[in-house]
């Protein structure tokens, strides 16, 4: 078998074979398959696509390339979930301590990644003190003792997917629907909870610009996900406007601690983090879907989701009194408020923008190796069909050097729209499949 | 500018400017541009492919990118040839001393390329002493005294092309009628030749499988050249047959002197020489075809052509008595008859596969650092038509040791159908442009 034949049939259009995709990730892994080959083969993947029975090979290849858990002693509850990504979310910091107070185990796997803000280990890390590498050892105790952990992926975990997402990223080869769906799903797999829940975002600050988009990747990703024995709900939600109103790491733990303590009832926020819930219950401890939201909003009403929260912060190092009072959590030393330019309805807030923007105040990464600045970001006072007076805040920005405020400021202003009529609600989920 | 922009621009079906080549160009010459994106552009543009606009910038700015010969004190006269490669063709070293005896300032710079064969200088080397790397100052001064020159590319000659080229090479990111175009011409492009005539080969022997891709191809070379100020010819020639009778660097090196000295004046490879050298003569020198080909025959019976070429052996450090007493030019330890396996027609003679028998006979290089044995390679005894008896020699193989010949002869067999039926002679030429 020869690289070359490989890439030169995709080229043209064929179906690559479960022994040459493997030929291919098993030589790229060890280098023996240089990283132009590898980019030529990507390109041509994204534009002429691969079978749904290439992408699950693709996948479960890549899942198999390095270290992976095996959740298999802890029976069938055990559930996890992913989000592709937007800004402002921070529902797995809410959900996963709420399935888990429920009685679902929770085992989610998190990288840092590249964007706005960080990862969910890096929103984590927020909390004073906490560790999110833990050993394959300690997460299985954590699992058995309170039924959650969340920590980051090891060195060997997705080793094919790693390097390729990489590459990938560098070649302009990232946009495309099997190579994408495969690479969430691999390391989905490679965790091996029982169920799994997906919130593909849809948006323009998502990766997916429309809900078409987005359900065409959440199919492919649940037939994946269901061909390896796994249950898995998909959830298309918006992604136009930010969700909930922290962006930022610190700043989304607080948000996501005031809906965890019941002080936030409504809004986008707790109306995606209920649905994403009660499908984590529904698919682990197999209850319908109406029951599962009772029992979710019950759990937050109690204070139990909370109180798992701060075990989990306990048994992983920080300070769980952070969960109950959380101005233990590190705050920026300036902040900056944006006003309206002029007054009208609030039109557009685009989610694209505003993440650029708490990009800018250090929030995320523009590299894997660039740190991020856990108490920068923003908090939004203002959301799309609300009424806003000129010289009112819009938007608090948090910095950890004011230099930082002004192009920031300019690019939150870019982001918005204000004028005379109200515009219509937007959709917040567009379907569940 | 970023060339992640760039990748994606293209790979998203778009247009690429002729800043956004430079750029590309000139990152990837420098090494700013690792290979990896380049091989990703490289695919994107075989799959999306270019317009004309863009293949000329890129030609032109491949050109531009090393050092370029002028030939503006010659005149008009200037005069160069190109062939897309074929097994047995050996034409250069037919109608370069042939357009040279009639006056036309004949000026080729060659590679020696991957093949089953070696390039003309390789060919050239055939003959004990002579040199084709020649400096600038040399080749200029050939030319003033004897109008013809042929040498190998210096080291910093299209640098782009060089590089780009190496890498396609191993990302099956060669089938692309604008990057072949391209690669092609700005090497004729920075040669400097007026006039350049251009035989594109089609068959199972060629690059292009067909006449309407070989046309296809033509035309966009013609185009890219004209748009240069050059005057262009394109023939498009057979390739399913090999060109004559040798196939080998030696081997094609004794052909084309019968065919200098006269010996030759029917078949395939004669009139395909003359056709070439009238176009070079009608471009260079201004003469109607017909008229032309009646000089390239004259000069041929005069053997002033030959006498041409032993004076460009001479000046090139050759003994140039083997232009004379092609006894003098190396020949193989070894030989080998393959034998007809059934009496019939032979009714076809792959020119692809007879091509991979004189590289396994170690006539060509399979890796650019290989070297060739001038002296490898084979002759036919047997054209397509021809009827042949059991046991008769279709074919003498050459080579440095016999354990070559078992593979190379199941090789040549597996070229070779004999049939019942005479088969209809194939088109030789099937058009000019």
């Amino acid at each position: 078998m020869r690289i070359y034949d490989i890439i030169a049939k995709k080229r043209d259009g064929g179906s690559l074979s479960r022994e040459e995709l493997a030929f291919f990730l098993d030589g790229y892994v060890r280098g023996e398959i240089p990283d132009y080959q590898a980019a030529a083969l990507a390109m041509a993947i994204c534009l002429r696509g691969m079978e749904e029975r290439e992408t699950i090979d693709l996948t479960t290849l890549m899942t198999a390339s390095g270290d992976t858990v095996d959740l298999s002693e802890f029976g069938d509850i055990t559930v996890d979930k992913h989000s592709t990504g937007g800004v402002g979310d921070k529902t797995t910091l809410i959900i996963a301590p709420v399935a888990a107070s429920l009685g679902a185990t929770v085992a989610k796997l998190s990288g840092r990644g590249l964007g706005h803000t960080g990862g969910t280990v890096d929103k984590l890390e927020s909390f004073p003190g906490l560790r999110t590498e833990l050993s394959p050892e300690e997460f299985r105790r954590q699992l058995y003792e309170i039924g959650l952990a969340v920590a980051g992926q090891s060195g060997n975990f997705v080793p094919a997917d790693k390097k390729l997402y990489a590459l990938r990223d560098s070649t302009a080869t990232v946009e495309s629907l099997p190579l994408i769906a495969s690479s969430v799903m691999c390391k989905k797999l490679a965790t091996g909870a029982r169920s799994l829940v997906l919130d593909v975002k849809a948006g323009r600050g998502a990766f997916m610009k429309t809900p078409e988009e987005a359900v065409q990747l959440a199919a492919l990703m649940k037939k994946i996900g269901e061909s390896c024995g796994r249950r898995v709900s998909a959830l298309i939600t918006d992604m136009n406007v930010p969700l909930g109103r922290a962006v930022g790491n610190a700043p989304e733990v607080r948000e996501a601690l005031a809906v965890l303590r019941g002080e936030i009832t409504e809004g986008p926020l707790f109306r995606i983090s209920v649905s994403l819930a009660a499908q984590m219950i529904s698919l682990s401890l197999h209850r319908r879907v109406e029951e599962a939201e009772e029992m979710v909003k019950n759990t937050l009403h109690s204070g139990h989701a909370l109180e798992k929260l701060g075990e989990m912060v306990e048994h992983q190092g920080g300070d769980p009194r952070a969960v109950y009072d959380p101005a233990l959590l590190p705050t920026s030393p300036f902040r900056h408020d944006v006003v309206a330019p002029r007054e009208g309805y609030l039109c557009r807030l685009d989610a694209g923008e505003v993440g650029v923007c708490a990009l800018l105040l250090g929030a995320g990464r523009q590299k894997k190796s660039d740190p991020v600045d856990h108490t920068a970001g923003l908090i939004l006072h203002r959301a799309p069909g609300d009424r806003v007076f000129c010289g009112e805040p819009l938007a608090t920005l948090f910095a950890s050097s004011p230099s930082l405020f002004p192009e920031a400021e300019k690019r939150f202003l870019s982001a918005v729209d204000i004028g005379e009529e109200k515009p219509e609600p937007p959709t917040l989920i567009y379907g569940i499949l």
